[in-house]
């Protein structure tokens, strides 16, 4: 049995999770299904909301992630991807209790991304992303500037878009994300990054103009995935 | 946590692992993640070409799945679906040696399709599926008849159907795969039953006019692996 195995922890929400094998697959180059990466995923949905951990109105779902952490390892995993911007604020304490390493959203993120100098991206993400400052700090290290939603916005555009996502409602959710995307291109956002894992999806539902000059953490999360198992797979 | 957990057996091929869990979340009535099914899901593709096997030109997936199935148990999967048609060959074998039990397929699907009397249902699956009688003697025990490809329809447009998904060519495989449809529909089948995990997502592609007429096992399975969750989740 191979050494190499994917670890997925999911379940935020199971939909993101989806379209993050999705998006392994797709951008896995093969001709038949045992070139594909092997995967686990810990799909599981039951942990405490991190927006609302993070807003300091709900409990941490930290002894959750833990635990689909130490089930991945236990299962076999190589390496491990945590499908959720939000949950990469406890990314240091899963990364100490793992035995096999984190990749970074961020980190994969601005591999795909490289800002121009003095280039403005928008980050649609949620208040906790936004606050934990990963897109912001390794934006202004490549010599980029972000801008971020306004607190009206949020409240408006995005926490309602985003549940309406987790709801199963992709194209609701799309239209109210796709205003929140036009106010930050009317700003002077020449790109966007769509760091929320409920954001492709609902882009996508609705074919939204805005995925034109975005970049999908998902799928540079994929891509940073594949690229460890391309290397295992082909021995280079 | 929770003492329930869907298991998925999947990997074969990868693409319908992934059409099976996002089946099973839009199968489930959820206002929230947390009202979602929590799933662990073993996508490992190294498993010997199932068609192969039986075919006697390859080697036996059977240690690869028992690997599988014990790496779900080992999660603490309360329930176990196997996200291939064909591989249910070594359903025994894998309840067997598993303490979650298996959800069948085929039960699934003839939950769904309740064939009228003297009703004819074509059926499109690998030639491991036709020969182990699974669907057929379901169907004949509820007064139907069952319509199977002939050899040459297999080989021009089964297979080489099939393979296509595999590799990723969606709409290839559609074509190929309507062809047969068409095929059987042509001998006096009402309804076809596209019992080889492959098909669905190829005919999605294409949105082919087949798909009004047809049962798809993956949505049976999700939607019975939904009922045991909803009678978990609301105590019913």
């Amino acid at each position: 049995m191979s050494r190499f195995l994917l670890g997925i922890l999911g379940g935020m929400g199971p939909l993101a999770t989806v379209d993050l094998m999705q998006k392994i697959i797709e951008e896995t180059p093969a001709h038949s299904d045992q070139q594909h990466a092997p995967v686990v995923v810990w799909n599981v949905p039951q942990v405490a909301d991190r927006q609302q951990a993070l807003a300091g109105t709900g409990p941490s779902p930290l002894p959750q992630l833990l635990h689909g952490v130490r089930r991945l390892n236990g299962a076999g995993a190589s390496h491990i991807l945590i499908a959720c911007n939000t949950a990469h604020h406890w990314y240091g304490e899963l990364a100490a209790a793992s035995r096999a390493p984190l990749l970074h959203i961020a980190d994969a993120t601005l591999d795909s991304l490289r800002p121009e100098r003095g280039e403005r991206i928008g980050l649609i993400a949620t208040q906790g992303t936004l606050d934990a400052g990963w897109f912001q700090q390794r934006i202004a290290a490549l010599g980029g500037e972000t801008l971020t939603p306004l607190p009206q916005e949020m409240r408006e555009w995005f926490v309602p878009g985003c549940y309406a996502v987790k709801r199963g409602d992709l194209r609701g959710g799309g239209e109210l994300l796709s205003r929140l995307a036009q106010a930050l291109a009317a700003r002077g956002a020449a790109r966007l990054i769509l760091a929320c894992t409920e954001v492709p999806p609902a882009f996508a539902a609705i074919d939204s103009p805005w995925r034109s000059v975005s970049v999908d953490p998902t799928r540079a999360l994929a891509r940073a995935a594949v690229r460890h198992w391309l290397a295992y797979r082909d021995g280079v």
